[in-house]
C-alpha cells in the first residue's frame, strides 16, 4: 500500500577515506524514496531548484517513485558538503546552502491524502505535523528528527512526535531528547513521549527497536568497505516503512506482531548496509530486490545461534 | 571436563559514575575462573601475596575452582585502580602495582597437565607460551592480550598465539594486531595469524565470532545500570570456554560446529552481562546456572526475527 515520504532532496558534496564526490544526488526524501520503492509505491513530497537534473529525474521514476509532489521553484536545490573521518563514524559539515529548501512549505497533491503510510523525513516540526495534518486514512505514521530539533525547537518537535506512531533517531539523539545515558532508560521514556514504538539506530553497530513490552536489537552488517555512510540512516528508514507497508500493517491497532517489526528493522538495516557500499545513491541503480531478500537471509545466518 | 585458568589477580579500587569501592577482588583470572566455574571444572594459576584474604579464597572455594595452582608469595597482591567514563566506554588508570606479580613465573602443578581447555588470560606472551608448553593432551587452547603486548612484543606475542586455537580480544585490539580498520578485514588477516577461531569483544555493543568460512555477530544486552564493566571482558573469556569445555567440544579436530561456538559467544556475553551489575565479583556470589541460563533464552527472544 502506497507510502508518502517528505524531506529533501540535495545536492551533496562528499568526501571519504575511499574517494570524494563534488556533486550527487542525495537528501533524505531521495535515500527514503529509493529505499522503500524496493517494497511499496512510494510518493515524494519534497522541493527542488531549476538545477535538478532531467538523469535524476529519470532515477526516481525508474524506481516508480511518484513525483507529482515534487515541486520545482527558480533556484538552486539544496546542497550540503561533508567530509568523513578516518573511522567514519564522525563528519564535519563543510557546507550547508539551503537554497529553495529554505522556504519548502510541503504542500501534498490531492491523490497523495488518502495514503495509508507516511515517513515523515528530518525537517522542521512544525512543517512535520502540517503535513501528518494534511493526511486521513493513515494506519501508521512516524518519521525522524536530528539534534537540532531536540535542543532548539523542543517544544515544538514533543508537539509533532507526540501523534506518530514510531519515531526512527539514533543512539546521541535518543540520549539528548530523554536525558539518559541508557538507552533502555532512554527507550522507556521516549515511548511516553507518543510513539508506540521506537527505532534507535546505531550506525556501524546496527539497531534497536523498542515496544512497551518488548524489544529487539540486531548489530550491523559487516561490510568490507564501507564506502560511503551518506544516507544509511534514510534507507534504513525507508527499508523499515516500505516493508511495513508492503505488509499492510497497522501498528496502532495492534495488527502488528513483535516478528513483523523485528524483520522491518531487518530490511531497514539492509537498506542501510547496500546504501554504504558505494557513494551516494549509486547502489540503488543497480539493487534488486532478490539482492535484498538474500541479504535478509544473510542476517539471519549471522545472527541466529 | 576441566579448564586451567592462569593470569592476574589483583586486588582493584574502582570509580564509576555509581559509586566507589577502594579494594576489592579482582584480576583476569579471578573473573575468568568465576565465570566458567558455572560450567566446568576450574583450575587457577597464579600469584597471591599474604594479604590475600581468606574470603576471598572461600570465594573461589565455594565456586569448586581448584586453587592448588595459586601461589602464595611474601608481599603484597597486584593492585589496580581506576576511574571510569560517565558513559563508561573509557577509563582512566590511577594505580598499578605488580608488586607479587612482578615476578610471576606460572608453575602449573601436576594434576593440572591434563586438563583438556586451557584460557590464557592476559600475561605476558612469553609466560602464556611457557604454561602452554607445560600442558600435554589439550583439546583446546586459547587466550587474551592487549594493546601493549601487540605494540611493545610484537614478535613474542605472534609466536605465541601461532599455537592457539583461539584467541580473543576487543575491536581496538583487532585493529591494533592487524593494521586493518575495517573489522571483517581484520579478522581475516587475524586468522592467518595461527588461531582457527576469533572473537572480538565490542563492550556494549557485542561480539564477534570468526572462523575461515563463517562469522556470528550478536549485540550486547541491554542493561539498565551497568554499575561496573571491570572484569566483563575476562567473564565473556570464561563463559566462552567454560560452555565449549562443558560440551567437551574440540575446536582443533572441527569437532564444533558453527552453532556450538555461537552459542559459546552467547554465555560469554552472559556471563559477561551478569558482571557489569554489580561492583568487581559481586554479581557471583549469588548467581545460579538457572540465572544464566534465562538470560541465555532472554538473548534468544530479543536477537530472533
Amino acid at each position: 500500500m502506497s507510502l508518502v515520504v517528505v524531506g529533501s532532496v540535495a545536492y551533496d558534496g562528499v568526501e571519504t577515506p575511499h574517494g570524494r564526490v563534488d556533486r550527487m544526488l542525495g537528501g533524505a526524501a531521495i535515500y527514503i524514496s529509493l529505499a522503500s520503492s524496493f517494497f511499496t509505491k512510494t510518493r515524494i513530497v519534497a522541493v527542488v531548484g531549476d538545477d535538478f537534473a532531467p538523469e535524476d529525474t529519470a532515477l526516481l521514476v525508474n524506481h516508480g517513485i511518484d513525483l507529482e509532489g515534487l515541486e520545482r521553484v527558480p533556484g538552486k536545490t539544496f546542497f550540503w558538503a561533508g567530509r568523513y573521518s578516518e573511522d567514519m563514524n564522525d563528519r564535519v559539515t563543510l557546507a550547508t546552502d539551503l537554497n529553495v529548501f529554505a522556504d519548502f512549505q510541503p504542500k501534498l497533491p490531492v491523490s497523495y491524502r488518502s495514503a495509508p503510510y507516511l515517513l515523515l523525513g528530518n525537517i522542521q516540526p512544525a512543517l512535520q505535523s502540517s503535513v501528518r495534518a494534511q493526511m486521513n486514512g493513515l494506519r501508521l505514521a512516524g518519521g525522524d528528527t536530528m539534534n537540532y530539533w531536540i535542543r532548539d525547537f523542543r517544544d515544538e518537535l514533543l508537539a509533532t512526535i507526540r501523534e506518530w506512531d514510531f519515531l526512527l533517531i539514533n543512539d546521541a539523539e535518543a540520549r539528548m531528547l530523554s536525558g539518559y545515558q541508557n538507552l533502555r532508560r532512554a527507550a522507556s521514556s521516549i515511548l511516553d513521549l507518543g510513539p508506540h514504538t521506537l527505532v534507535i539506530k546505531r550506525g556501524e553497530y546496527g539497531a534497536m527497536l523498542f515496544r512497551r513490552d518488548s524489544f529487539f536489537i540486531v548489530p550491523g552488517y559487516l561490510l568490507e568497505d564501507v564506502f560511503d555512510p551518506t544516507g544509511a540512516g534514510d534507507c534504513f528508514a525507508g527499508g523499515f516503512i516500505g516493508y511495513l507497508a508492503e505488509q499492510g500493517f497497522d501498528l496502532e491497532a495492534d495488527h502488528i506482531g513483535r516478528g513483523d517489526l523485528s524483520r522491518a528493522v531487518i530490511y531497514g538495516s539492509v537498506m542501510g548496509s547496500f546504501c554504504c557500499e558505494c557513494f551516494g545513491v549509486e547502489r540503488f541503480r543497480t539493487l534488486t530486490r532478490a539482492e535484498v531478500d538474500a541479504r535478509f537471509e544473510d542476517f539471519r545466518k549471522f545472527t541466529s545461534f
